[in-house]
């Protein structure tokens, strides 16, 4: 209790042992990708999960409910609310079923066309400038080992085939 | 309103435009590690975060509040949370700093060291799991282009030097 302490010395950033887990970088990027697609996403009043049922809906068919959160992996409390966010924005309709009339279909608008349109482009610049200390061998290199632990990670793209990158 | 709707097809996974973005990967994957790192440490009441500080202090010196904040990125306040948690699990101890009996010195203490051998064992574990579809080469590789990109986005990186792989 009464050792003489030098000032302490001042760590300059994480801790050697952290840095060299793929992981723990994973997770940190991660975050900091996470929160710079929502301040990009932040002056269109939506989030990427926004974006994700739009993309789903913009494949050209109607869909229930269901078929859109079994798409993304969103469960249904989660996924109503994200619809209703879309339908009072105008972006979405939903529709009784015609081939069921107890079920709702979902559709996309011609303003939900447009925003899905916008939210590419800020989704690419947010990915551009998020990427932009690496070349463009490397962002493939890295699309391609992300892709490899997606397969084995995120159930929603184990059926997906390997797109040809943005 | 009155078009005939056939059968809609049912989506197998993520739209292509979304698989394709590294980004939308990136933050995927990050909330699959995180989930799966929680997960790991649940039995030890710890959380990844309460690693990075025992981590932290067993360089050896005692760190003021201050320093350690300064080195995680963490707030004050969350800080002020996490050490708590660890000095009521007898992992750390606060001490008044001889050099200025305002402020208080974190030392890690026998139990501490203990546990973070502990973590660092399921840290590892828990990495190795998530990272087990690609080979050696390509896990470094991956590393490679994190750290690459952690340099640009997470401050607390900028200062440290590529460590060797774990």
């Amino acid at each position: 209790m009464t050792e003489i302490v030098t000032q302490p010395s001042i760590p300059q950033g994480f801790p050697e042992e952290l840095v060299a887990s793929g992981l723990f970088l994973l997770k940190r990027l991660g975050m900091a990708a996470k929160e710079d697609s929502l301040e990009a996403y932040e002056a269109t009043g939506l989030h990427p999960y926004h974006h994700a049922i739009l993309a789903v809906l913009d494949k050209g068919q109607q869909e229930t409910q269901g078929a859109i959160g079994h798409a993304l992996g969103y469960d249904k409390s989660q996924l109503v609310g994200l619809v209703d966010e879309l339908e009072e924005a105008g972006l979405i309709e939903r529709r009784r079923d015609p081939l069921d009339r107890r079920r709702h279909v979902v559709h996309i608008t011609p303003a939900g066309r447009k925003m899905l349109t916008r939210l590419r482009r800020l989704s690419e610049t947010v990915e551009n400038e998020f990427m932009s200390s690496l070349g463009d061998d490397e962002r493939r290199q890295l699309h391609d080992l992300l892709f490899k632990l997606a397969q084995d990670h995120l159930p929603n793209c184990r059926f997906v085939e390997k797109p040809a990158q943005s």
